[in-house]
């Protein structure tokens, strides 16, 4: 098959460390499924920033515009911030450029990880936010008006966005309930009691909603959704929301299953997509090799899983089946990053992904 | 001393029943400290919208503004709405129209009663959660425009309020950090990395902070603050944060103490308070006997502590205190609420707080 050419950005801090190590799985795992794989490496994020003036440069967008995928480490610094304040993140760039509108967070515990609740059917936890990705409260990024007294932020949702985003959610729910032979259900979770925008919203879902017959259909507000999100993850399916609602409930999400190292994310548009673990760039321990690289790998597995729904072949597929089930069973077979107590660092991290590629 | 008079608003649903529980109790906690209470119930909600066309007469809200603390049950019905197809809310207006602006919302665990993780140090959590209640993103509250493709709302924050709001959560941080012992600890919870009126935000809280040298400050970005509220809510002490964000932090930080059943609240303005459960009316258990009144008695113990500080007397400083310790030593004793797995309804957890008046 052709070789397919990934754009990989690591960007800052640990992005750097998790890109490596997964890119390390990535090449075994590509020989063996025959599936080629070209990475170009980028420059961007806040380092970049402080270094060139600019946080990604109109070329590297341009080359990570081109590519079949966009492969992200993390981008930020505390230190390093934009005349207003705001820190560097390009990766949000990418996300309203590339009109990236659906951002994908799985959560599901791997076995051996602890979970955060007490409850035992917290393990059984599967499910998807999907966040809206370049409108809501972030429409205002950049915008935003300041003056001595007052500052204001406008949160934009439009039909055609909303729209866009029910038909992916309903998708999602489809193929997962495929997978999971059950029934999926869509749960858009919002502020309808008190704003209109998300009426507005609702309203959208709920003329989505009849095309999808074989999927159910729910809605919850997002006050109450943080609430059930700790009382009983697993009653739940497929998440939309709105951006800022789904930044918040992802990393949640994460703190339910062990933490941000396990939470991997996809961008994903029409014509694009970036695949980057939901972490950030987390300056107390970069560069000490403690990172773990497992939100990076599965979101390199769902990268795989993307290109094949994109035609890539039934090799990505199985690729991307594989990938996961590797780094279940590393787990599984006593793999214990630093983050949940454990002395396997990054590199030890990828070793044992890769050794059960092929293994499982 | 003075007789004081309490505004009443049960409200619907279940607010009716949890305030006539909390009224059950106050009366020989009253009478045992020579308190003088004088209850007046008005009508305000849902229902009162359905069957008068008005949430809260012009006249109710007169009675309640000039009463010296408002009691309030639950508001709201999922079925009876405004025009714009949001629910009727007439509690926010009391925030907005008496200057409301900190919504605070302590969080602890309650003997015997289980909490949502594992970890055992959640156990030792007691963090309050000042929710800003009159601007931020509710500010759009009746505000939002809605065109056919378009629906936009605006998030506002004024320097006034976020002034006020920064004072009031270091001298709250102050006021516990006598009681506890031990230093106290004011972090925003802000998205000051994305949005300039969370940089303006944050500016203000650290113009405030060098006035309170005693109480150490920082900040944390909301989503990481979801996380860590997961994964170490023992770390922290007084949250304050904007409107949107204290509404979602909130309920989660009710989920992990046995759920809203357990999470008090009080709106608290520079001359009025309002101190009211942080659930709704629940529907599904209305008119059963079944609901949990702990978050209204605990609410009430709020309203006779702020009324002691604002000069009601020790009396009341005593009751508030003896309240708090008869919900402890209720639940101690084997009291167990429906909502965590017990049998004991609203009329038998509201007479085992009774019973233990005097008797801790
Ligand atoms: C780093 C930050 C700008 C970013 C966001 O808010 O989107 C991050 O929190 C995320 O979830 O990807
Ligand atoms: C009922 C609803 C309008 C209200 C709010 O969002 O403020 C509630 O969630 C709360 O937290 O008091």
């Amino acid at each position: 098959s052709n070789t397919l050419r990934i754009a990989v950005l690591p960007g800052d801090g640990i992005g750097t460390e998790v890109t490596a190590a997964t890119l390390a799985v990535l090449d075994p795992l590509a020989k063996r499924h025959g599936i080629g794989l070209a990475f170009e490496e980028l420059r961007a994020g806040a380092f970049c920033y402080r270094d060139t003036g600019t946080a990604m440069s109109e070329e590297t967008f341009a080359s990570a515009a081109k590519a079949d995928a966009i492969l992200l480490g993390a981008m930020g610094w505390p230190e390093i911030r934009a005349a207003d304040g705001t820190e560097i993140a390009p990766q949000l760039d990418l996300r309203f450029r590339l009109n990236l509108y659906a951002g994908v967070r799985p959560f599901r515990a791997l076995p051996g990880v602890p979970v955060a609740l007490a409850d035992p059917r917290a393990r059984e936890m599967d499910l998807v936010i999907v966040r809206e990705s370049t409108e809501g409260l972030f429409h205002s990024r950049d915008r935003g008006t300041v003056t001595h007294d007052m500052a204001e932020e406008t949160l934009r949702i439009t039909r055609a966005t909303t729209e866009r985003l029910a038909r992916f959610s309903f998708d999602l729910a489809r193929r997962r309930a495929e997978r999971r032979g059950r029934k999926g259900t869509v749960t858009l979770v919002d502020k309808a009691n008190v704003f209109r925008a998300f009426a507005f919203m609702r309203a959208i879902f709920a003329e989505t909603a009849p095309a999808y017959p074989d999927v159910a259909h729910a809605t919850h507000y997002v006050d109450a959704m943080a609430l059930d999100l700790v009382r009983k993850p697993w009653a739940f399916d497929v998440l939309p929301t709105e951006n800022m609602f789904g930044d918040i409930l992802s990393d949640l999400g994460a703190g339910l299953i062990g933490g941000m190292g396990f939470a991997p994310s996809a961008d994903i548009g029409d014509t694009h997509a970036v695949f980057q673990p939901a972490h950030g760039t987390a300056p107390d321990i970069a560069g000490q090799g403690l990172a773990n690289p497992t939100a990076t790998i599965l979101s390199a597995a769902m990268m795989l899983d993307w290109l094949a729904g994109r035609g890539a072949g039934q090799g990505f597929a199985d690729a991307a089946a594989e990938l996961d089930a590797a780094v279940d069973a590393a787990f599984a077979g006593g793999l214990r990053t630093p983050d949940i107590g454990g002395r396997d660092g990054t590199a030890a991290a990828a070793r044992a992904v890769a050794e059960k590629i092929g293994a499982t």
